[in-house]
């Protein structure tokens, strides 16, 4: 279980986006700006060098009341005791994840079809991804665009909290939040903005608003 | 624990190096030529697409007695119960790995040093991989070539199974053994030859030539 406003803002930290910032201080700014869950995503370094960056995240979302999610790795959330862990399609299957993490872990997965949330939401998880919803480059997912209809066609069938990504931006979030999102996942519009602390306050507030009107 | 018989000959399916056989294919060649244990290596495979393989290659191992480990991937072990995890110095420090594995399982991990050797002994893992031994193209590891001449430092100080691993070949396991290695890890002297099944026949029985002799 994850309360609904965990997912309200989550920053994905992606070093490779950022402007020669590191996993951990992207959290804390994005953190310091309102960031509601940190998720650690790293596809290259080995866990030698991350243990100790997702320690630190971990002891600075609990400092900030955030939940912290590593992606993928569902050892190294174990092993820094992490919220839970975000799973795309290529990884662990739900059900094989959640019998290895036990009841007490989060479990998000990356979903890209009403099918493929019907089907997490099936096997256990937690909170379901939905995206791209706009095109991005962040990460070639192999994915095309969803748009906010396909939101809308999930949340009509599905009552877990949905967080939107792909290509969301300050600009464009009031849609997908009305479109039923319980928040969305960022990463190059706050993780590549020249301060991201300000870019997640930013995001907060637009998303603020959008609920206000939904 | 790990018998010191399972550490003999070690199997590290890379299907990369073979002749187009997948890591289940050189697994089942390898057992049914008398492997002791396998080695599921794979940096970048998906989980989703690697379960399957571990389960297929875990059931084959229980079927010949022999033990299944996995590299670096403590979820993937854990998600197909096998035997346990072979870390690298760039994974999950072994103390970590202990914690989150728990006392059941096998924890191997290689070293490059006495001094790595020692530390991963103290901290708990149950086998020791050592090495390269001799140069090696199979993976570039960063490591010069230790020589037979640390498997004998290491093995007058720790006693612990040791596997020698990195350019092992049937024509030099001989002095490998001699030197006092519990067995080796074998990649492409088997994983690339011809007839799988019979290279690591040919090992074997170097091994049991250098053990009587030693």
């Amino acid at each position: 279980m994850i309360p609904r406003q965990a997912c309200r803002l989550c920053v994905v930290t992606d070093p490779e986006l950022g402007r020669g910032l590191g996993h951990v201080d992207i959290a804390r700014l994005a953190l310091e700006g309102g960031a509601t869950m940190i998720q650690l995503r790293d596809k290259s370094a080995g866990l030698r060098r991350l243990l100790p960056k997702a320690r630190e995240i971990a002891g600075l979302c609990r400092a900030h009341g955030a939940h912290f999610i590593v992606n993928d790795r569902l050892d190294l959330a174990l092993a820094v005791d992490a919220d839970g862990v975000h799973l795309g399609q290529d990884d662990l299957p739900s059900m094989v994840a959640r019998s290895t993490l036990g009841p007490g872990k989060i479990l998000g997965v990356s979903t890209h079809s009403l099918e493929q949330a019907v089907r997490a939401a099936q096997e256990g998880a937690d909170y379901l991804g939905i995206g791209p919803i706009f095109p991005t480059t962040t990460k070639v997912t192999g994915y095309a665009a969803v748009d906010c209809g396909t939101i809308r066609l999930v949340r009509a069938r599905i009552d877990l909290p949905l967080v939107a990504i792909g290509g969301i931006s300050v600009s464009n979030v009031a849609g997908v939040i009305q479109a039923g999102a319980t928040g969305v996942a960022v990463i190059s519009a706050i993780v590549g903005a020249d301060d991201i602390r300000e870019a997640t306050r930013a995001f907060l507030t637009a998303i603020r608003h959008a609920e206000s009107g939904r």
